[in-house]
């Protein structure tokens, strides 16, 4: 009988929850326990502010979040690579100065048409394509094409840090969602690989999309146009029509995340909000106030006196990249 | 040692599949069995047609599919009384002919206003209201108030048959949503408590909804106008944004579930389509080619030769509401 026995204790002990640390990648300062304090409180079924699994929702702004975003975003990259390839088959799709620019990788001049000259790029590189064939377009991209500086693949500048911190929420009961400003299908063409997010747990911006049967053969399009931006205010509008509940706990870095935040964290009972502070020259890009991309002031202003925490991305993580 | 074996020998017999029907309000009739073998065939990890739980996407219709829909939808008549509610306050809110006609309740009248009278009722009564206190009054609504013909509220006018497949479809591994015309925030209100579906897998219609900080409280509102109409063609669309992938199984009632069907069916591999026929006019209503609710026609003359399943309320169904 001892094998049985033996069975037994083996189940039991496997039962008693794991104590490996479920953010190696995070230094011992008080980001992490802060974290940790927050994930054990609202878990434990005698706390007063206990929150069950239904409501245990998480929302994480992409870019500059869970991948990086310098030295611009990375579904802007992949526009400027498409409309290149496109403008060598047809130049007579350059209509205009900003994708004239685009089309020479001169992205001061795309930058000088502003977000309108960025929405003329991602309109014509992204139109007259099943958001199938897109997404296997992207996938494609984002793990074989390298970042200009890093070296790296796309797909392998996640964030070690903000991955652990996403599945450690998923093992406490929390479903975790991307609510983006950048487009859902180029978002979904990699979640799943990259963060272990199922496409229906992405929110982003979207494009208009028909539906048509051709030959027979019924097929949804994606056209040019953008029929919804999730940025800004636009966030806590997604997250609604998305998922239909306010968030407990929302992840950002910019102050385009600053109503995510102040929505979720207006929330009764306990509530977090975080934004990475990119603090790290030397490992990654150090940038805040200033620039075209990821510009945080109000978050830094403000964030401290509503309680969010600040991650200093610098002391805070031993590590940054997923891939090295 | 025979306590353990005792132990041992019933956690081994808990493992033995259920031979409960898992459809009892079912009749045997041929409709069942195709229901049961389709699942039975792509959950099998040796057929050839298994499909992967993470793509086990099943999307139903819900008035009409899931509930009734007669007289006219319940969503419509929630509307009524609200703007019934909200014109007793201020009359001068009745600014054209439908609307005076809603506020006498003269169900012709806002039907002679056609689709753009029925959306400005609705615009007026779901108008000015957070999405929390119109899910709350929905809620109300729909569990208090009683149906004009059968007596049963709203929420007890679900079809107990079409509940027995989402459970059984989710004991299968199935993620099972909501695709329906009506209001997103409406369907959402009882969604959980009518289906066994979360929040977000509810996929509808969308209104203009902002988000503000009045006094320091940030809030959503609902406004006016809608934004999405998740019907027809713009249902494999409202799919496509919210779920990412293309569903293996899909049931509606009338054509405005055509193109859903047709998309869900026209995909590689084991894939289901099924029409609800409302065949029984003595335990619920007889319908299908004419009329301003529920009309199918196109379904009828080609679903078959697509070899979608085509239910017989009357014949296949021995029982048909939930609530009794
Ligand atoms: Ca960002
Ligand atoms: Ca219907």
């Amino acid at each position: 009988m001892k094998p049985i026995f033996a069975v037994i204790l083996a189940a039991a002990s496997a039962a008693v929850p794991a104590i490996a640390d479920p953010l190696p990648s995070w230094n011992d300062t008080g980001a992490k326990a802060r974290i940790t304090e927050f994930v054990d409180s609202v878990t434990d079924p005698t706390s007063e502010v206990f929150v069950p699994v239904a409501e245990r929702i998480a929302v994480f702004d992409n870019d500059g979040t869970l991948w990086a975003e310098q030295p611009i975003y990375f579904q802007m990259l992949y526009a400027l690579d498409i409309l290149q390839q496109k403008a060598e088959e047809d130049p007579s799709i350059l209509t205009s100065d900003v994708l004239k620019a685009a089309a020479e990788n001169n992205l001061e001049g795309v930058m000088a048409g502003g977000h309108e000259g960025l929405l003329e790029v991602i309109n014509v590189s992204h139109a007259n394509i099943t958001p199938e064939a897109f997404k296997s377009s992207a996938h494609e991209w984002l793990t074989t094409e390298d970042h200009p500086t890093t070296g790296l693949t796309y797909a392998g500048m996640t964030y070690q840090p903000m991955l652990e911190l996403l599945s450690y929420l998923r093992d406490e009961g929390f479903a975790t969602y991307i609510v983006s400003g950048g487009g859902v299908d180029f978002i979904r063409a990699i979640a799943g690989d990259a963060y272990n997010i199922p496409s229906q747990q992405v929110v982003g911006s979207e494009g208009t999309t028909t539906y048509a049967v051709t030959d027979g053969v019924p097929a949804l399009t994606k056209e040019g146009g953008i029929t919804f931006i999730d940025d800004k205010e636009g966030k806590p509008v997604g997250i609604m029509r998305h998922i239909g509940k306010r968030p407990i706990f929302a992840a950002g870095n910019s102050d385009g995340d600053f109503a995510m935040l102040e929505w979720t964290t207006a929330g009764e009972g306990a509530r977090f909000g975080l934004l990475l502070h990119h603090t790290d020259a030397e490992r990654e890009f150090a940038y805040d106030r200033e620039g075209h991309i990821g510009v945080l002031n109000r978050g830094l202003d403000e964030g401290p006196d509503r309680g969010w925490l600040i991650v200093d991305m610098a002391e805070d993580w031993s590590r940054i990249w997923s891939s090295n």
